[in-house]
């Protein structure tokens, strides 16, 4: 399973209000992009009121922290992935701090590429940092630069000359809210407006619909949009300066199928790239059953261009919860099972095609494919909505290592032997491309190793060795 | 929505080992059927352990109370909705007592149509309640008839001569694991057996799959089947008595699709629903789309028979938990909207089938309505899998009065201007029945109102003024 | 350690209050007489609600669940110290069922030496028994009797005919509060007045103080009274029948120096003691110190009657709680140190007279002395302020076998020896007996085997094998 | 009521061994120091792992917590009080750190008086905070000089160039533990050893004795010792720069009574305060009764100077907690009640000496004097350990304010009616002085002003304002 690291919500209003509320439900409805850690941070009248805590929105916001946070005109939130072994709290976002200027808060979607070299130069310069993330090296060279800039937006934009990566940010000062995403557009930002006037920004347009804002329109990679008293204003300077690149798997995998990500809804995507599978991995079979969640859009659209009947024939089992105690070994099958249960009915007897989103290792691809045969399935044909991995990512998902990707060191026609499956096919990177209106745009650096930044020396995980659990 | 009351698990083996572990993963499997109590006992060499309390099978059970449960060679367990006003501790199941010839447990499914009268009488003889529950009644009954009988399956057969309505029981002396099923067989009650010679019974049959046991068959209306020392004994003294009577709702609604009652996989009729509501209710549209999760196989059904293509057009968040803070009266519409999100590209513009389980009051049906027509669908026709609620049910769901039901006092055609719909189609009666295979055996008077038992003159819910919240 | 089994606690008045919030307060007063469990139960127009859990009555409440309580006219709370290995949320007191006549809370402070004949009895009747305390047994008998009786006053005399034992006893009907204390008089319990004309009872006065109510009396050995719309009406019965056995370690050991029992202030009492010691086992010392809590007075009568002057000589940590995590071995002497630490400059070079309540063991004494003796102590002189224990509990307290009482086997001298103490002197049974001005009326069977009762003839504790964990 | 802000722990050993568990124990005998929040640090190879948060340590560490941060060979630890309106999670200690070279994690006791000066140079130099403490102002300083330094010694003695006010100190580096005490030593800070080795450091020597440590000597004021692979270093540079400043009221009130602070036992100290205020406000009386804790000590030295009888007429409930739930108005006559209780038998018809701390508002004291005369004390005099309150405290008590003191706007006379004693004497601000052996060496600035440094302008509490809550 691949992660996405973070999810971003931010609100601005001009009088004080339930912001926090508004924030609350944002998050939720972003929390497939983070379940490990959650915060708020409120402004009201420029005092800072913030809570955040590992575990799901549901655990970290009680009734009495939401009412503790208080009324407030601006509000930012975030729902963290931690890729790296130390999910403490003390990575968690906001991150909120007080500078020369007065407080701010940051939430961040991304991961730098030249965060190990900038963090040695502030740690020269006698800085010292709380967390491991990159996110406090671009709020040292925010708050730095906002010493000699007139705005924090315009410290932002000089922040922005020297970061590069993958970012979404959300800023709150004590009077304004800012979202910024990088020149290459990594990671979505888009931009809402409640019918009383409030600004929304969030990771993803399903936040919108979440708390009954208007989707107005993405951000575009490289521009900086501030809402304040004074309305809101947009600097673009970063904007042009590199080709688009949105990381493909936002499509694939991250973003809810009912998101709308540069003018592209998910769910056709999906349904498009079933339709392209069924082309160009045609098979004779029965039944289609994609795999819950990410799979089932593209489950259809195989079925539509293939003519075979699409079925609900794995059900999820909704309430195995982040607290599930592991059973022991002699019990682990029985476990995949809770979670995910073929309908004996569905396949029994039958040839299968089984969509899912993508395989990384194998091992949860082999387990699903065993659940279906044992359920009494004739054959099984797996396929899969994206071009085999095959590179790191640096720009915030945690394929890191190209050591455990199956697809390096096997064939296609090993993996299927590996996973067990009859047949197995690909979504081709030349159709990952396609797919998206616009023709190109996407990141598929994953798939093909063409980088669209310079990428770092060493890993990006866990490279500031560091004090954990706190 | 119609609430089921509870789901019933146990296991014996010849041998102490894991048996709270293998009940906690069935009480898992079983969570749909009730999410507000949750309690496991355990057997060894006759000494009970226990542990229950409101909250899910996750939020109850720790690694450490599971471990603090131990081993032990005989398990039951209990999943909990209550429909009344009184959700307590004291409440929960199982509940464990000790009595002249050991301890005993007890788990219970249904609801007795005697014992308000039953209880008078235990009262008069000096009996006292701690629970509010019918099951405290047969507690009573099978421990008073154990001390005239020479094993606890006599006292049970004894016991079922004199309760009358719907149970689904299993009952853990400190020898021997019991399971028994009402005449009608109104809930259900399967059985099972895992490859290490365990004996595992359980409401249905996709707790069998979680454990990694083989269903063998379901417990026949009227029979007690018990696994002890002697192996596995079964009393069919009560069997034949009443016709069958299967509650039709664990098809529509209760039951999980990967489930087969009585031998009719749950996911099969309802895509037979669908299908004969395509047939009983056509009408000229783009896409149909299914209120997850019970109407999901259907719209699959409707999308068949009819040829109009089946869309996911609804998002359902899956992280919205119980302690989901309820929003100020204003946010309230964004709050439906955080629970199920539609998906604008499959609705926006189109003639959307809407295909749901079943109506109640209305209310959410119109919230749902609303919902996808706020996202653009053209026209929206909604399609039933039941037919329209007429009668209380005594049974064990929370129809429990007349008051509420919207088709009481109102025609389809009235139904579906309240709703906000442009067209209404119910599932027949006669659909209802038809579906199933054997063509009868289905409680269906929640619809018709030929009840299979005498009916109590008071409302079932509530009767026993109670002590509340312990 | 010796552990009192609970503190009992009601109140009625005339209309609905904070009956809950005075029950609250008044557990606090009453919890250094169980610290394992605690539990309120609340009547308002005769519906019942409560709450009990395991912990301390901080833990239990939080100011959701007092709230939620809610108003009433009764209230009913015990707090609950288990002796046996059984300590779960099952045995939890107030009690609270329903039977023919109403709903019934019962709490119970004592142990009963007829429950097992009683006991079984009632099974062979057909009753089952959810715990495994004496309480339930008098719960059934109350209620049984409640059939052929005018009101539960009479219901409850007809009991006290019935039951023999320790039991100080708070019932709650849904009119009506009832105390009422055995013939003997083993454990305490008082009445009570606040200003605003509620009545109160209580294990110990100190709870009165705490809930701002004037002391009236004890109530009488044998006495039942009750609280109710007709006013205060008592049943003395039972009173007379037995000469007057009130536990002398209730003023040793078990109750608060701010309480006054039977007339006779506890701190007075204590006091006394230690000024006989200092008659019959006089020394030639530096200091005297107590140890702490129940030690104190006692000290303080020593250094009056001896001269020798007395002084804080350890500290005891206040923050040591339950939660506490005990140590590896290595590190229990430390464990020791930090929940009682001498003050070196108080014993340092100095022979040093230690006063404390009890030795059972003899494995606390051993690790205090030796504590003072490595803070410097020349001499360490122990005074113990009761007789040495050489015979079984059967009324409420834990010293249930004579296994483990070191002076059944061991001359006092020995004891010194391995305690190693310099000297060691015991307040004589005599003396135990006479500093209670009434000169009679103390059970001191735990001293000299003359019990008030016949006793039972298997052990008291955990004499019926039982579920637990719940 | 006073409150000291916090207690600081640290252990270094050669071998990776339960430091944590060591400092645990240490925090809980220093958990008069502060109850608000706790923290642990360990270093295993240099690797940090941390855990804080509010409450006490019997709260913020459960046995799974303390397992968690695993073996290692040093550790540092924390407890807090907060005196700002912030007392947030934020603020707990240790603060860890990364910078240039290695992790850093710092305990502070104490409050600076140039920080506000300090922080403003800092945040132009574009450094950001995340707490409001003076602690993240020396972690700067001390990271920032040790990039110009060869060692974290010389970095922290660089840093002690630039900071002025109160600091106890315990730093850990990933090789090092560093205590540090600023140079009038106005809060104490000792060093012990362990019989395998181990060095301790610690606020109070009470925490030697807790973990089983041999008390060495005090931290000078100005010294720095720092215990590593090479052994123990100190660096004395900074000692007798300044005349000593111990604050008078670690002896009156902070310190535990069997502490020994700068060779003066606190107990010894307190008796000796008792006995010149027998001697400076003597009065005809029955009894003397010290208020716990810290006027226990005080009243047996008025006793034994004047000869009247010392008796225990307050009880204090320990069992009341933080989660105490407050009551309504008109219950909290009965709250005060509820945590110390007049023993009726001490007072009732007594001419009273009632010995206490000290008096801040006078609020306390008249409740307290209340409860005595209810009880019925014929006369209450008051002593109190301390001279009367005139001026704020810069050095880390909560006395930051005159506005409150009501000695500053009343004289003795007019306190005695307010509070409603008959008489009342404070100590002499000579007496305070001439107690310690040494006959100087106090700080004594809030009895006389004579404050030993630079005062800052602006109050020092919450002067950063702040983002709170987190």
């Amino acid at each position: 399973m691949i992660h996405e690291e973070c999810g971003v919500f931010g609100i601005w209003q001009p009088e004080n209000g339930s912001v926090a509320y508004d924030t609350y439900a944002g998050l939720f409805a972003l929390q497939h992009r983070g379940q490990e850690a959650a915060g708020i941070a409120v402004s009201r009248q420029g005092v800072f009121h913030f809570h955040k805590d590992v575990g799901l929105v549901s655990e970290v916001f009680s009734g009495a922290v939401l009412q503790g946070l208080g009324e407030g005109n601006i509000a930012a939130g975030h729902v963290r992935y931690s890729t790296s072994g130390n999910p403490g709290r003390t990575n968690a976002q906001p991150i909120v701090v007080r500078h020369r200027k007065g407080n701010l808060a940051v939430c961040h979607n991304g991961n730098l590429v030249n965060s190990v070299q900038l963090r040695e130069k502030l740690e020269l310069a006698g800085c010292i940092f709380h967390t491991t993330s990159d996110t406090e090296v671009i709020l040292y060279l925010v708050t730095q630069e906002r010493l000699a800039s007139s705005s924090i937006e315009e410290a932002l934009e000089r922040t922005m000359r020297r970061i590069e990566g993958a970012y979404s940010l959300i800023l709150m000062s004590p009077s304004k809210l800012l979202a910024a995403r990088d020149p290459h557009g990594f990671r979505p930002l888009c931009m809402g407006e409640k019918p009383d006037g409030a600004v929304v920004f969030a990771s993803e347009s399903c936040a919108m619909d979440a708390v009954g804002a208007r989707f107005v329109r993405d951000i575009l990679p490289g521009e900086i949009v501030a809402a304040g008293p004074e309305g809101i204003r947009t600097i673009r300077m970063h904007c042009g300066e590199m080709p688009r690149s949105l990381c493909v798997f936002e499509y694939i995998y991250f973003a809810r199928p009912d998101s709308v990500l540069e003018g592209c809804p998910v769910n056709r995507w999906r349904q498009e790239a079933g339709r392209r599978l069924a082309k160009t991995h045609p098979v004779d079979a029965d039944v289609v059953v994609g795999v819950p969640d990410s799979g089932l859009d593209a489950a259809i659209g195989y079925a539509d261009a293939s003519g075979i009947p699409y079925r609900i024939g794995l059900v999820k089992n909704k309430y195995i919860a982040r607290t599930f105690i592991a059973p022991s070994q002699e019990q682990r099958a029985g476990m995949v099972r809770l979670k995910l249960n073929p309908v004996r009915e569905v396949v029994e007897g039958k040839r299968v095609v089984l969509v899912d989103d993508s395989i990384v290792r194998g091992t949860t691809s082999a387990q699903l494919a065993g659940l279906v045969r044992e359920a009494g399935a004739a054959e099984v044909h797996l396929r899969i909505c994206a071009p085999p991995f095959l590179h790191a990512c640096y720009y915030g998902t945690d394929i890191d290592s190209e050591d455990n990707l199956i697809a390096v060191n096997h064939t296609v026609e090993e993996t299927a032997k590996i996973i067990g499956v009859d047949s197995l096919g690909y979504l081709s990177v030349e159709d990952a491309g396609r797919i998206y209106v616009t023709g190109d745009g996407l990141c598929r650096a994953c798939f093909d190793g063409h980088y669209p930044t310079a990428v770092p020396s060493v890993s990006s995980k866990n490279r500031f060795e560091l004090p954990i659990g706190g």
